[in-house]
């Protein structure tokens, strides 16, 4: 097992930086697709996803939220933190194979109510944004330092009709 | 196969609504904390999820979101539309069992660019809500009509350390 640990309010500060990085493999898509119910073909269907301005499978925008999210749970502030807020930019596709890193700084610190502000960039392997926007979380109070859960162990079968 | 469309730019109207309805499953929970790598026991465990003020477990906050690109993805403006962006305030937990269902309502449109800007409220099935927020997208400008690519079929095996 791995360890998570967290940052509390009184140990973040302005221009504090984390990082997450991730591997979008074309199953990724697939299990976003399954779980938002978005199965629209410019994620699934190569032949159509060709006749678009992308010319091949794109990951879901959403995807990339995912992943930023995962960032402020697992990194900074990390477990205990609770999500208030999120904005995002779509700015450029992300493609089966590319690797995706979050980039995190603290911004703005409000002591009073325990409010973080952070920037967040998130780059693909060639360091281009592909999104960027702004998360306020409620930083955690209580140091957490445990065993990081196991990821669940999925797979992905034939496709079914969605009824 | 169940028919998939879209609204065309000149189709969409101010005030025009769609929603879009989902059953959050526990096995939604561990589909996105695989998809994004997001293990936050809050999520996870439930003797954890126990000693937070959520009192047991929750849905990871971005599944709102995944829920909401959806509903822009498949219902309005639906396939051919381009994300451009997204806020989102997190309001409410949602647990296991809920059924939340994303309002989207368009408040503007910019004909000349082609920008929608459409209004987002998730509500959970007691219509209180859990997640609210502003979308952007660039509506379709070709009418596309077609069949629903199937959802993929997963299963969730046993645990597997994230090592």
């Amino acid at each position: 097992m791995t360890g998570l640990s967290n940052y509390t309010l009184d140990e973040i500060t302005i221009g504090q930086t984390a990082s997450y990085s991730k591997q979008v493999e074309a199953r990724d898509i697939q299990l976003f697709a399954a779980v938002s119910g978005d199965v629209n073909p410019v994620h699934l269907d190569p032949d159509f996803a060709a006749s678009t301005q992308f010319e091949r499978c794109i990951a879901h925008g959403m995807l990339s939220g995912a992943i930023i999210s995962a960032a402020i749970a697992m990194k900074l502030p990390g477990p205990g933190s609770i999500y208030l807020s999120q904005s995002m930019s779509f700015r450029r596709p992300v493609y089966p194979g590319d690797t995706v890193t979050v980039h995190l700084e603290v911004t703005e610190i409000n002591a009073r109510r325990g409010f973080v502000t952070l920037d967040c960039r998130v780059l693909n392997q060639n360091k281009k944004a592909v999104v960027t926007g702004i998360a306020e979380v409620k930083a955690p109070t209580e140091k957490i330092l445990l065993e990081s859960p196991a990821l669940p162990h999925v797979t992905i079968g034939a496709s079914v009709d969605p009824a």
